[in-house]
């Protein structure tokens, strides 16, 4: 029995791997993390594997602050649950598709702990809505010696430090604080851009945060600041 | 006329994607950058797709510091002999190639600024080594509100500034500082990884920078610190 935690890349079917493709047409089984009503790395997957005879398992993560200190006995019972239900329906080639690259930010490192010891486990890397999102604009993210910070931004943030020491800023999840993050790259000579649900159908991108409408301000989107060089 | 940049992946043919296989199908010609004696782009391209029918343009990067002030001059007039290069040889359909992903240290962005107001140029993200690395641990790289710092490890690096601030450093090309990161890392709590030429056949994977043999040392490597959390 073998588990394959595949990344299925930033939202454009296209840009799922040839490795992931594969792996997912010999899964008999695909686990599906949903948040709200359904499975954003399911509706990706869906247009370049057939679905139909998959047996489709969903696992519902809880939309919360996973450091809240009140969550957190709550929390912990849910992962356990959520990985005891793969270890109940795993089949011999079985699947947990995921955003972008399993190792950024995915859910399934909540369940890891739990799996790690009782089952073969192997990540399928995918194209990371980072790296799809500077593509977008175009921008490099970094050449030669220059820094990177990559910071979610749903959480508290204190900008200033980072400014001083690193060329370029990724914020993450930039949606509660996009005023002030817009502020202070205005006011530190940055130069931002903002793209909301990279290479998806909803792809929106602003080469200055100046332009973003609010009803473009989202979670699914990411602020790339990069220092202007003098 | 249009120029494709696409990025191969870490190393693994079967880890580029459907859209960069599909697009170096369609290429007439290909560009290949090349360091030393071969390209690296193009072993990785040519277990995937067929080259024989294509036009592959070779292109000699300089393997030196671009930070260096001497060689600056000297590396301007080298980064623009190749994008008229470029211009000359570009057929209806051609492709740039790059390791990884084109955003992530690609030596592509030298070329950028003398090409993008005169070609029509459109960059298909990659896999990332660094996403490829955390995979073959595995670990995760950050997950709630944990920070990634990115550091680019053959110039000059201070690491305990970034130590206090950011749960994981991702060290790139850490072969000359090797010791130093070691040392540094062992007296300050934090787990560290090291990965040689991910998913190809040499790579090479040490879960201790303790354990790290001198010979497995070099350039195409990655270290991945992260946070001992209490």
């Amino acid at each position: 029995m073998k588990l394959y935690v595949v990344g299925v890349g930033p939202g454009d079917p296209e840009l799922l791997t040839i490795k992931a493709k594969r792996i997912l047409e010999d899964s008999e089984t695909i686990f599906c993390p949903k948040g709200g009503k359904e499975s954003l790395a399911l509706s990706i997957v869906e247009k370049v594997v057939d679905i139909k005879n998959k047996r489709l398992v969903f696992l519902n993560f809880p939309m919360v602050k996973t450091k809240d200190e009140k969550q957190s006995k709550k929390l912990k019972e849910t992962w356990e649950n959520l990985a005891k239900k793969i270890l109940t329906e795993m089949t011999n080639v079985s699947s947990f598709i995921t955003l972008g690259d399993p190792t950024l930010y995915s859910t399934f490192f909540y369940l890891y702990d739990y799996l790690k010891d009782k089952i073969d486990i192997e990540f399928i890397p995918g194209v990371s809505s980072i790296n799809a999102s500077a593509c977008r604009i175009p921008t490099s993210l970094g050449i030669a010696n220059e820094k990177i910070a990559i910071i979610p931004a749903n959480y508290e943030v204190d900008l200033k430090e980072f400014a001083e020491k690193f060329d370029t800023i990724i914020l993450l999840k930039p949606n509660k604080l996009f005023e002030e993050i817009k502020k202070f790259f205005a006011d530190n000579n940055f130069q931002t851009y903002y793209i909301k649900r990279a290479t998806t159908e909803e792809e929106e991108i602003y080469k200055n945060l100046d332009e973003v409408p609010e009803e473009a301000i989202e979670y699914f989107s990411i602020v790339i600041a990069k220092k202007e060089k003098f």
